[in-house]
C-alpha cells in the first residue's frame, strides 16, 4: 500500500480545500455532498455527538452562519493506497484567544467520489 | 468496496477489543504495537496534540496507570474494503460525572497487522 502516493495526495488536498472553504463560508450544499450520504457516517463536534448522515445533516441546516472564520495550522493530509485518506488540522477563531481546535476526518473514495466517513471537533485550552 | 464484510468486521472488532483492554490495564507495549510507527501518525489527546510515533509513545510512557477504567457506549466499527475501518465510541469515567468522552480512531491494515493511523480523543459536558 502506497503511503502519500503525490497524485492521490494531491487529489484529496483539493479536495480538502473545497471542503474548508464551504465550512467557512457555511455552503451547506457542499458540506452535506461531502460527508458520506449513509447511516454510518459519525461526527462527533465541538458539543455534540451525531450518528447518521441524516443527524449531520439537520445539524448543518439548524447552525448558525456567523462566525465561521478560523485559521489552519499543523494540517496534515495522509492518504493509504488510492481510496483512504485522513486529515488533520489545528484550527484558532480570533474570538476564542487561548482555545485551540482539533479536527480530524477519515476520507474514503466512494464511487460517488471522496467522502468524510468519520469526522471529530473538538476545542482545548491551547496546550 | 464492501462495506461492513463480516468477516473484516470480527476482525477488527477482536482488534478494537484487543486496544480497549490495553488501554484501562495501561499494557503500554500492547498500545505501542498497535499505534503505526510511523511519523504520519497523529493523536489528538483529551489535552495534547501529538503528531508522530515518537510523541505517541513518550506521551504514554509519562502518563500515570491509575483512573483509566471506563464503561464504553455507542461504539461503532465500520469497516471499508479489506483494509480499513473506523472505530468511534463514546466513554464515561465514574470519577467524571456529567463528562461525556469521545473516541475516533482510523484504522490501516499494514503489512505488520491492523494499525491506528490517527486518533482524537475529547471530553465535553454530556450533551
Amino acid at each position: 500500500m502506497m503511503i502519500n502516493d503525490p497524485h492521490v495526495h494531491e487529489e484529496m488536498t483539493a479536495v480538502f480545500a473545497r471542503y474548508e472553504q464551504a465550512l467557512v463560508s457555511n455552503d451547506v450544499a457542499v458540506l452535506d455532498e461531502l460527508f458520506w450520504q449513509s447511516e454510518h457516517t459519525i461526527r462527533y463536534g465541538v458539543g455534540e455527538n451525531l450518528y447518521g448522515a441524516e443527524q449531520i445533516f439537520a445539524f448543518r441546516n439548524a447552525r448558525p452562519s456567523a462566525g465561521l472564520e478560523r485559521s489552519l495550522s499543523r494540517t496534515v493530509i495522509t492518504t493509504y493506497g488510492n481510496d483512504f485518506a485522513t486529515a488533520s488540522t489545528l484550527f484558532s477563531r480570533g474570538s476564542s484567544p487561548g482555545k485551540t481546535g482539533r479536527q480530524m476526518q477519515t476520507w474514503v473514495r466512494m464511487p460517488e467520489g471522496w467522502r468524510v466517513v468519520a469526522a471529530h471537533v473538538s476545542v482545548i485550552d491551547t496546550p
